[in-house]
């Protein structure tokens, strides 16, 4: 069969271009049996229109964008779940983006995604809040943004978040009220809005209960995960703390690893709690105590955000916060 | 400052339109220094080629899509990872599609591909080995199409997989040798290439041991979490296997579910062992056996191929399967 196009469809059904146009673009101005016809017949003949040619004309893709450091992680995996349920309602593609928390990446993204691949962009960012100018231009260009988990504050649309700074202030208090003298804190990627957050909420729990704050109990790690795992392996020997608080699931499950290979018994002689959305973490030897954020939600809440922009036409968000509480699941980790 | 486009950039940089896009091409028929200005100044202005129009005239979006039935899974996180490093090196952008394993889904974005919003297609399939002709007229279309993990066996492309057959005969023969009489299988989606091998695989060792088979040890599971918990709780209460054989990582953590509200103890009741690239399933309560899938490597290898067909501008993929072998990870869940 010869390849087919429009004005061919056009034909066989003896309809006009511009009527065959309208069923593909979802036109309200076109009676509902003539356009199930219309499709009828494209699927018989396997014609699809040119998203490409039609894109160019009315600047509408049907698609949304998903910027995220990565997906090797229960957080971001459920987060994509949640977003992608609103985009299915909406009839939404979504393409996912994985910036690998490189900040260069993420700038090579979005300045690609500026000539109108996409409808909307939903983005967990790589970097501080230094530079989001790249957001703001995509905007300028008409595309709307929302930011979830990683975010920059001050770039002038919604983020939608947990509760970082409150969930690490209880977390370190429950590990306190354990009875540790002696907290440690595993983080990465510093310069990030949640890293800063959560170290924020560690330090104020630590004042509020006159405990010394000491910097060789804060361990950055590294991207490279053997090497978080000597980092970790030298804190604990060196430092021997009592407990840790540790703002990244990985982390946690290095830190477990370094204990079976040190001899440390946890929650005996120290005891862990994580952010983590891990589904085994009660079936860890011991169980993990977690902070478990709300990923699901976060990402209907912030695909909500962006399809209320889009459906008004407008690339302009409110310049708001939503934060989504995070819950703290004691498990057998930090038993007393 | 005035929307820039590619006349008022030749204008500023006083050159020819064709040499400007030569430098957006990557074209090598322009010189190094001039083609950095070039670049430079549209840095500078922050123009960008439309890509839209570009495709069109050029059909190279230097896009991949890569089509999972989902990310909340270890193995595809990891193959994604290896897809990623090769994409990467060849300055591609990867778009990730989830089809939530509905065949609907995937019907949907095959379609959607067939207008060159992307240069190739790399799959891990939804449906049985039934309708694979979604995929053939991609193909015909000058997409090219590579499988990886789950194939459609007759579409006539490049299918990598891991020895699906083999490491479940081996698992099962390990379930054996460690005294099990008596050994369940969990799976899902019994369309699915991967899931028939697995069973194939544990039915074979069954037949060389001389052992039953009996359908009531085999239990589908579903998508819906719950209801599979229900169905292992079900059969570990009747029938009381000794061994379990699972074909899905997120099965395995349902039935040390289901033991720990049953009472059953792992090993000394029940041994299990499952296909799973859990990170953590060294630190579970026994540490579980695994059979792990080199998921990185089938990722690369299928990106591989995919990228040598770009290459060479051909939709035309040898009908090969490319095999790459899985690891029994011996554990407690499985000890005498």
């Amino acid at each position: 069969m010869d390849s087919i196009n429009i004005r061919k469809l056009a034909e066989e059904l003896n309809l006009s271009v511009s009527t065959i146009s309208k069923a593909f673009r979802n036109s309200y101005d076109i009676n509902a049996a003539t356009k199930e016809r219309i499709l009828e017949k494209a699927r018989e003949l396997n014609y699809q229109p040119n998203p490409l040619a039609s894109s160019l004309r009315t600047q509408k893709s049907r698609t949304i964008a998903v910027v995220v450091p990565e997906i090797a992680n229960t957080f971001f995996s459920l987060a994509i779940n949640g977003i992608e349920s609103v985009a299915g309602e909406k009839e939404f593609h979504v393409l996912i983006y994985l910036t690998h928390e490189d900040y260069a990446r993420e700038l090579g993204f979005i300045r690609h995604l500026q000539n109108g691949r996409v409808d909307g962009v939903l983005i967990s960012v790589s970097g501080g809040d230094a530079d989001y100018e790249h957001l703001d231009q995509l905007r300028a260009k008409g595309i709307p943004v929302v930011f979830f988990d990683r975010v920059y504050y001050n770039s002038n649309t919604t983020k939608v978040t947990t509760n970082n700074f409150e969930s690490s202030l209880m977390a370190t208090r429950h590990l306190i009220r354990q009875g540790c003298k002696k907290i440690a804190h595993l983080y990465h990627s510093s310069s990030l809005s949640i890293t800063k957050e959560r170290k924020e909420g560690y330090l104020e729990a630590l004042r509020q209960a006159k405990m010394p704050v000491r910097e060789e109990l804060m361990v950055e790690c590294d991207s490279d995960q053997a090497k978080s795992l000597q980092l970790i392996r030298k804190m604990l020997k060196k430092q021997g703390p009592d407990g840790v608080f540790s703002s990244f699931e990985k982390l946690a499950v290095l830190c477990y690893q370094a204990c079976a290979a040190q001899g440390i018994k946890i929650p005996g002689d120290l005891k862990i709690l994580t952010f983590s959305n891990l589904e085994s973490a009660a079936l860890m030897d011991p169980p993990l105590t977690t902070i478990t954020q709300p990923a699901y939600e976060i990402g209907r809440q912030a695909a909500s955000v962006l399809f209320k922009a889009l459906e008004k036409k407008s690339a302009v968000i409110a310049n708001e916060h939503i934060i989504v509480p995070s819950v703290l699941v004691e498990r057998k980790s930090t038993k007393k």
